[in-house]
């Protein structure tokens, strides 16, 4: 045993800074371990015995033995009367580190990647994201203490895959009345949010090479979680109507599961139309597919009165309504919903069940008091203005200063516009120097299927997080922007 | 129009049973909508007047004002200086609800089911639930609250998919020092719990067909995951050693990943021994196969110290290492671990992000101070002696009342016994009789891949959550569900 080695390789080991708060022992512990596994000390090599060691190295002879006993639990070293003796750990079997291949992920998740950055750090025009800084995080604070005050040691296990039947309950009649989905309870699922619910959609609903029809442009977090569920996405134009299908695709690429925003296409912003709707619903019925509805952001509706939701034109609509309270509340919360038609609810509560373990029993009955108290609908009806203000100064702004640059489009409702380049410059390289500025401008190119026609350039602009004095200062800078990607082009 | 049927729809709605709070302006709109749809009300239909209809109703004008325009807005009538009339709504496309076949789920998550009920209500005897009245909740609160108070408005955003960082860099710092994983901050992602990160490992690593080894018998929700991901499952038994592949499973059925749980097997309860783990680690490296450890309960030692992980054994091991909160804190935390080689950490970061969104900065906040402020390491040594001595209870309980009816195994750890039946009588019987008395015995065979040998009979008992003074009661009404199934057998 060489045991300067062994004795270096401790003292380094031993530094503050390398090893944190590791106690002592435990770093004799490791450190023998690395020297045994490294070979630097061989197999059959008696250890000083403990109170040696113990003397050699300043430290108390318990520390010595627990490091010793923990390696012979796992098998470094075996004990006897003779000393302690390192074992035989076949040492050839495990070769030296060498440079590999970077890691190369599976097959199915390729080219899938978090759309740019910016997410994390909420500069401005990132989409979806609210206005943070009006949320009335005093009362939900005040709820959830309340609901953490009243928890029982039962609700800290795990809960029904459902989940709380008191916000199921609260859910279940918003959606009645104020969007005019057809449902109780029994058929709501909470979930960790609308990206949760469409990989569930895709798991429990289609089968590998399974066709799925995505917005073509359309949200990125669908297309992952298809394409990541191994379904054969099949990319739809939508217009003015929400999504276009033309007859003669639901024979050639007939599809399972069929993705829309229909009451405010994300990101151009068309309103699908009540003709279209019920065409949907009838083809897909017929065809035996199921409607995936991503009801996103419908409660903030500019103009006229919310559109009522796909989900509740028919009796048993083979209809997904997915719902967040991202948008209205805070992402950070991640508790959204699914409501499924009632002859897939008991199946999906089976199924579901083994794929999900839930809990957070106590912030779902905050979300439950809250919202029965009253402050979603008051936080709604006040970032409802909030959103319509900040919507009219973003566009006004363009207006004032990017005319002839950009083609405004969508505005309707949500959190969002979106506006087609009318100047000849990539919405990538747009998007690449606004980013060093500070501006999350989302290239519209990026939001359909690569090579998909037909081709969009332009910019996704998220005006929830951005207070409206600022807008005018902004759409210059979008202006300066552009121009600068235009010399450079 | 047949006014009448429109009325006493209207007036059905509106008793408060069917309709709950819902305003009776969406009262009326809905039941407008349901007759338009349903054709009780044809195209072309000119609706009342608005004034003429409040009075029939003994509503606002403005009421009947309201729901006209959402109904206009929506596309269900069109108003004109005739009035407001009913709109083509494509009724002949859509036919009448009929009676359908129930619903059928995927093929790929076909014989999915969760394990049992029970899970939802802590009947003595469900494995994987802690002592949750022994959770030092009020310690728990006011780390949560505080979390909350100091929260900014832009941490109730979106949150990069790794998580927090102070979490993560307390979480590789308890891994480095107690279970001698080698790793820092920046391999560390936070999950939503051990589900969520097998989830992530099938989809992220593998591809649909790709080979998966599984523990046989093992934890199901690895076979879930992996099954709902289009992997072929291949079970290899386990003996004393923990997993035993034989030299031409490599070959004849190569595996792209390999789940274990060396620690402490589940259910079985062995310990993979140090030249098995050295062996598989070396082999894997070489297939190209990455081992994915779930140490689930490796904090709960009952005799001797820890082993630390497999992860640990070489620099950059092919190893995921899972870990959670739910065992040794509580299950509705749904926080848990997952870390990756540090090649690996940038791939995952920019892929799994557009896979899952994250928040719950708060929640992770607290966890951190939780386990700084020493709570974690104090509450894991009060249970590790109040598991200990559950488990000595239950065996000792077991050893006097079911003699010759079953033989324990595993103990040696954990928060469960298994226990192989060795009368002649159907583990599956035995439960259901069991669970009729208020007593979740898990089937052993339920937890081996159907159709695979060697065939278990026998039950797993989680002690975590059942009171050592209750041990001997229920080891008797074990007994008596035992015979009970052998008389009827």
């Amino acid at each position: 045993m060489d045991f300067g080695v062994l004795l270096s390789a401790f003292e380094r080991e031993a530094t503050p800074s390398a090893s944190g708060r590791m106690p002592r022992q435990d770093q004799l512990y490791a450190c023998l371990r690395t020297a045994i596994l490294s070979g630097k000390i061989e197999e059959g090599t008696r250890l000083l015995p403990t109170r040696a060691l113990a003397d050699e190295l300043g430290m108390a002879r318990n520390s010595v033995l627990y490091a010793y006993e923990r390696l012979a639990a796992e098998g470094f070293v075996t004990g006897s009367r003779q000393g302690t003796v390192v074992a035989r750990v076949g040492l050839q079997q495990t070769p030296a580190s060498v440079p590999e291949a970077p890691p190369v992920l599976s097959r199915r998740v390729a080219g899938i990647v978090r759309p740019g950055d910016g997410m994390d750090d909420p500069l401005p025009f990132l989409p979806g994201t609210p206005a943070l800084d009006a949320f009335p995080l005093a009362q939900w604070r005040r709820h959830l203490e309340r609901a953490w005050r009243n928890i029982t040691p039962a609700q800290l296990g795990y809960m029904p895959v459902a989940g709380n039947v008191a916000l199921r309950q609260v859910i279940a009649e918003y959606l009645r009345v104020s969007r005019g989905v057809r449902c109780d309870a029994s058929q709501v699922f909470i979930t960790d949010g609308t990206q949760n619910g469409l990989d569930l959609c895709a798991r429990l609903l289609a089968d590998a090479d399974d066709i799925a029809w995505i917005e073509n442009p359309g949200y990125s977090g669908a297309r992952s979680a298809f394409q990541a569920a191994n379904l054969r996405l099949v990319p739809i134009p939508v217009d003015a109507d929400g999504l276009a299908p033309r007859p003669q695709d639901w024979t050639e690429t007939p599809p399972r599961l069929i993705y829309i925003t229909p009451s405010h296409q994300y990101p151009l912003g068309a309103v699908m139309s009540l003709e279209r709707r019920l065409a949907l619903v009838a083809q897909a019925r017929a065809a035996g597919a199921w409607i995936v509805e991503d009801d996103y952001d419908s409660e903030f509706r500019h103009q006229g009165t919310p559109l009522s939701a796909v989900q509740g034109l028919a009796e048993d609509a083979p209809v997904i309504y997915l719902g967040t309270f991202s948008k209205v509340l805070f992402p950070a919360l991640r508790i959204g919903f699914m409501v499924v038609p009632p002859a897939l609810a008991p199946v999906v509560h089976r199924t579901a069940g083994a794929l999900m373990l839930r809990g957070r029993v106590a912030e779902q009955l905050a979300l439950a008091s809250f919202i029965e108290a009253g402050h979603f609908t008051r936080h709604l009806r006040r970032m409802r203005q909030l959103y319509a203000a900040r919507r009219a100064a973003l566009h006004d702004a363009m207006t004032r200063h990017l005319q002839g640059l950009v083609t405004v489009s969508g505005g309707a409702g949500g959190m969002h516009l979106s506006a087609r380049l009318d100047v000849p410059v990539a919405d990538t390289e747009v998007s690449r120097i606004g980013r060093a500025q500070g501006l999350v401008l989302r290239p519209l190119s990026r939001f359909c299927l690569p090579g998909s026609a037909p081709a969009y350039n332009g910019l996704v602009l998220g005006y929830g997080g951005v207070p409206a004095e600022r807008m005018d200062g902004l759409a210059r800078q979008i202006r300066e922007v552009i121009e600068r990607a235009l010399l450079e082009a």
